[in-house]
């Protein structure tokens, strides 16, 4: 019997080439759940299984960059099985590696789609601040030699809030399809050593998160000015816009459905 | 100018073959910290300044076994060297790899010995309960398929306070010294999927805290009472006490000085 499978999934990025399966590699988050999935309903042999042309695609709500992690990700995956949600995510939580889990799997409706549905994302960054080394989060944030002005940081992501052609932050320059998306929330937080900025909105280019990050510690550090951003964003032109900030600080939280 | 440098030192275990270095490995917190050190001093070549005679000596408060990780780890050691304590604390966090960190460097009196001197300590064993895996997590707990009792281990925890011959305690069969400790406080928190167990003493024999928590975890479990434990420790026998748990669950989180 087909389902409609809806699993949420965390994963520690760290050793992953992304989410999206590629030729040259196993180590993608997708392929990984893939092969244990081929391997659940195919009886054993994922190889044979896909060769029989019946593999199955898990369809994610992004695609998440190399070393970039998630805190639960949204994916959908058609299934003819008779095994139970619970029976699928024991299964998948046994064969998977340890830096991927499934939290949880429901049958969704036949038309779900986890990333045509997905209404909004939110993201985290974080930045450790400090030569004190942060020893047990160090594959899950970026370390910051001094501190930069948080205050100018939250004048400059005040401005990128909005409907707004983020081309200027979108770190593939063949895009094709529209780059308009709109963000409708930025919150820098400090605590300790950490400096944690959420973005919330209904979609993000690739490496988007990552190019207002670094535009935003540019700020913060001075390089730019908080009323810098109005026209980096009217230039659409990605050399405007700071740095891309490293992946290993940007964690995907959360995907929104209606 | 000879000066006794005391430091407060985090790492992660993970990679180790914990704190007391050895003849086969290098892979030691001791001999991490001694290497770099000796770079420091000898002005590049560990080894050859080794070979003069000039090696130096890093004493730590306690021998970490492999695998087991410190949030707070105090040393001290004897250097001949003009470098201020903030100098040798950025020195050493440049040469040092990302899982070993040394937060704070100041110079203690001739006398002071992190060994001899330390009054008491704090460790902390971290259970995650639950078949959702600790993807962030999973190099710093021990995973339980089910909840334990926890009532029951707060009450077998009792027992176990106070000033004991904690010789069934003790990982090491060839103990010649003293078996007999302080435990002066055992916590039990509860949090989410997390179960911490806080132990602070005056000293901890070998494998010491691990073997009292994985008594405790048989207590939870059913497997021992809480009124087995007087008999427990009055029988002096490894055998009569539960398993080690596991290494990975354990973190030193701080150390006493008058």
């Amino acid at each position: 019997m087909k389902k409609n499978i809806k699993m949420i999934i965390s994963y520690d990025g760290t050793r992953y080439n992304g989410w999206e399966h590629q030729q040259n590699t196993d180590m993608t988050i997708q392929g990984k759940l893939e092969a244990v999935l081929e391997r659940m309903i195919g009886g054993g042999d994922s190889d044979a299984f896909k060769k029989s042309g019946s593999g199955v695609t898990v369809i994610g709500a992004g695609r998440t960059d190399a070393g970039v992690h998630a805190r639960a990700m949204t994916a959908n995956v058609i299934l003819d099985t008779e095994l139970t949600c619970d029976e699928i995510r024991v299964y998948m939580n046994r064969y998977l590696p340890d830096d991927i889990s499934v939290n949880k799997v429901t049958e969704a409706s036949d038309n779900f789609h986890s990333r045509f549905n997905a209404k909004g994302k939110t993201y985290r960054y974080t930045f450790w601040v400090g030569d004190v080394k942060p020893v047990f989060d160090r594959k899950y944030v970026s370390v910051l030699d001094k501190a930069p002005d948080v205050g100018k940081m939250r004048e400059a992501a005040e401005k990128l809030i909005g409907t707004h052609d983020f081309k200027s932050f979108c770190g593939n320059p063949r895009m094709k399809k529209s780059t308009v998306r709109e963000v409708d929330s930025i919150k820098i937080e400090e605590s300790g050593n950490y400096i944690r900025l959420y973005f919330h909105g209904n979609g993000f280019l690739q490496n988007m998160v990552r190019i207002m990050t670094g535009t935003l510690l540019e700020v913060g550090y001075g390089k730019k000015k908080p009323e810098d951003i109005e026209a980096i964003i009217e230039g659409k032109d990605r050399q405007l816009a700071g740095f891309t900030a490293e992946a290993k600080g940007l964690t995907l939280m959360k995907v929104d459905y209606e």
